[in-house]
């Protein structure tokens, strides 16, 4: 895309009324606009982030036979009276309003309720499960403080996902193995190397348990324990003498951390399903109550981290898999701008997203820019490109600057 | 897919409580999941069949060169209030919240006035204009009748688009090729051959103007009149002595019809930005009022239409753009299971998008899913077919049934 043709527009300051590293970062850059606190619209270049994690979520979902639906966001108040989540004392984050008939109506900041409602009119034998869904849905909170950007909002994308099993046996089985595709997912978006799986509450052994997915982030709201060994690490509700004594490891091997919280997984047992009345009758005929887990990441959020973890001080270091663009082509004067035109055609036919900057702009704007917007590789076409064939590539994140040929270059990136 | 392992049933009953075709059909086939009155979910199918309406416009606007946003469902009431479009007796299809401070929040019923407060941080003069951007998105309105399953939800799917100019020639010009566009859309769907553009209101020559698209529908809720050439519609509220005289038609030559609103396209003027605030420098350095023009597609809606409008008595007919597999391969009977399997592998290799009915069901169950379902294709594998290795195939809109090899199918269908 030319960036001429970009309605969004880089700027120089920060926005006042924002404190939060993420949300500075992506409006200067033009990614998001700020609709109220804790409420963000999502431009070009942010939804095209969104759309990338989105992208590699789907195909992890989709390595474990999740199917895609869409549920509401309008909630069904009798559902949640099941269960007593409807009432303001027992959950603080819901919007309500009302219907013209004037019957309460709330608006969806979760969806068990509803989708263990949903299964009632699919799953009534063993051989209906286990079932695996998940969708990308618009939740809405009614949070006290939204002072994170695009961290805590009051609306933002999260993908859930639902396993409804017959036996406890299988779904811990799944559940291990949501673990692993969850860590896949995180090193996909860039963060594998500072997210930790905690154990939140309770104990495998227990009916209802969880897990959170928490990133090393500066910025975070949880505290985390991480073990020298680097490979565990525990949450601040469960760091007690009883965990490290039955883990067997000393509390001086930790390390206190800031850690964000990217994905969680429960494991609800037979709760929910006694509370709505979900049951499938297993090989004996006999009606027995479904297991539930559920599985959460938050998209926008895992955004907001990204910028959190790994911008500096110029601006925002997108990873490759999640980039809004793979390469962004400079063209430095009007005395090379046939050939970059060129070069930003070999890239389009060679299907590589490219943003090219083709405004009319001094060298040390279209750099600050550059680099504020953060896509992974940047290709400057100068003056003595004519002669010498070679590109100025520079790598976003390590800052290294090579000379190469367009063809080599396309190489590298196609290989 | 395998359908034992899509989760969805079919049902034989229509569901007690919905009263329209395509609530009726959509629910008993699977497709979609009623929350509340007016309230969907989407399951599988459903929601394929989303994908690829949105895979349409998306295209199609990508050829106009619109750009891809996504804003946000909460509503800062304070923009709105400079419009005069926040209160209940100005509009009546809020849905209103509190945050915990207190303060008023509204749930979007359209986007017209936040996207003129977020240009303002992006358009200032003649040279950033024209903008052209849209938006898939889940409009929430609260409507006091809500009977015609999903083509008058409280919560729906819209695209909406909208085009900021710099004069009103340029407005008019991008006005007058996103109808053909539109048309190009609702062709593609499989409506185009019911499917007029009809003036609204005002005249082409007013400031504010606006058209719809209308497709004649049973269970639509307008009135339209229809000129015997079919080539020309009229909206109810202008089928009068004074416009039939201005387009030099005679009343008798109309015929009036039942129709459902697919679209509509509003050309504001200068109204809103005049309102909000929105202005661009012209050459002469002069600010002037950014014209507005603004076009919304239901996306749901046009689904339930194709569904009321292309369904027969044995169910739903998906035209072949939008049906959520290509192909509905039926196995009669486990003497041909294997070669069914192969079959179906046959059909994965070729990625052309196959349901493949292995369940264990008497064949005439399967014919009645089937047809239920709508898939274009149906391809029955009976005993017979092991020796002739021809199948048997059906085209499920016309019922036609023809005896072809798979290898001559997959070239037709990839044709």
């Amino acid at each position: 895309m030319r960036q001429t043709e970009l309605f969004t527009k880089t700027r120089r300051e920060a926005p006042k009324d924002e404190i939060s590293k993420n949300a500075i970062l992506l409006t200067r850059a033009g990614f998001i606009h700020k609709e109220m606190a804790g409420v963000y619209s999502f431009l070009p270049l942010g939804l095209g982030v969104i759309k990338n994690i989105k992208k590699i979520i789907a195909e992890e979902m989709e390595k474990l036979g999740s199917q895609e639906i869409i549920m509401s966001t309008l909630q069904n108040k009798e559902i949640w009276e099941k269960t007593d989540r409807w009432s303001d004392e027992k959950v603080d984050v819901w919007f309500k309003s009302t219907f013209k008939n004037g019957s309460e109506v709330g608006f969806g900041w979760s969806h068990e309720e509803p989708i263990m409602e949903m299964m009632k009119s699919h799953i009534s034998s063993y051989q209906d499960l286990p079932v695996k869904v998940h969708q990308f849905q618009n939740k809405l909170r009614n949070e006290v403080r939204a002072k994170s950007g695009i961290m805590r909002c009051r609306e933002f994308i999260m993908k859930d996902m639902y396993y409804f099993a017959l036996t406890e046996e299988d779904n811990l089985t799944f559940y291990n193995m949501v673990i692993e595709v969850y860590l896949n997912v995180f090193r996909r978006v860039g963060l594998g190397h500072v997210t930790f799986v905690t154990s939140a509450s309770g104990g495998v052994f227990t009916d209802e348990f969880s897990h959170e997915f928490q990133t090393i982030c500066e910025s975070g709201e949880d505290n985390i324990y991480v073990h020298k060994d680097g490979k565990l690490a525990l949450n601040e509700e469960i760091f007690n003498d009883k965990t490290l004594e039955k883990l067997k490891v000393e509390k001086s091997d930790f390390e206190m951390k800031k850690a964000a919280e990217v994905g969680n997984i429960f494991n609800f047992g037979t709760k929910k399903s006694e509370q709505l009345g979900l049951s499938a009758s297993n090989s004996n005929g006999e009606k027995k109550p479904v297991f539930l887990s559920s599985y959460g990441i938050g998209v926008t959020r895992l955004m907001g981290t990204v910028v959190e973890v790994l911008s500096d001080e110029k601006g925002i270091v997108w990873p490759k898999e999640i980039a809004p663009f793979q390469v962004h082509l400079l063209v430095l004067s009007d005395k090379v701008r046939s050939f970059a035109d060129e070069i930003y055609q070999t890239f389009i036919s060679h299907r590589i997203e490219v943003l090219y900057d083709d405004r009319d702009l001094r060298a040390g704007e279209k750099f600050a820019d550059a680099d504020l917007i953060g896509i992974p590789t940047r290709v400057v076409v100068g003056d003595k490109a004519l002669k010498s064939k070679k590109l100025e590539i520079k790598d976003r994140a390590t800052g290294k600057t090579r000379e190469m040929t367009i063809e080599n270059l396309i190489k590298e990136l196609k290989g």
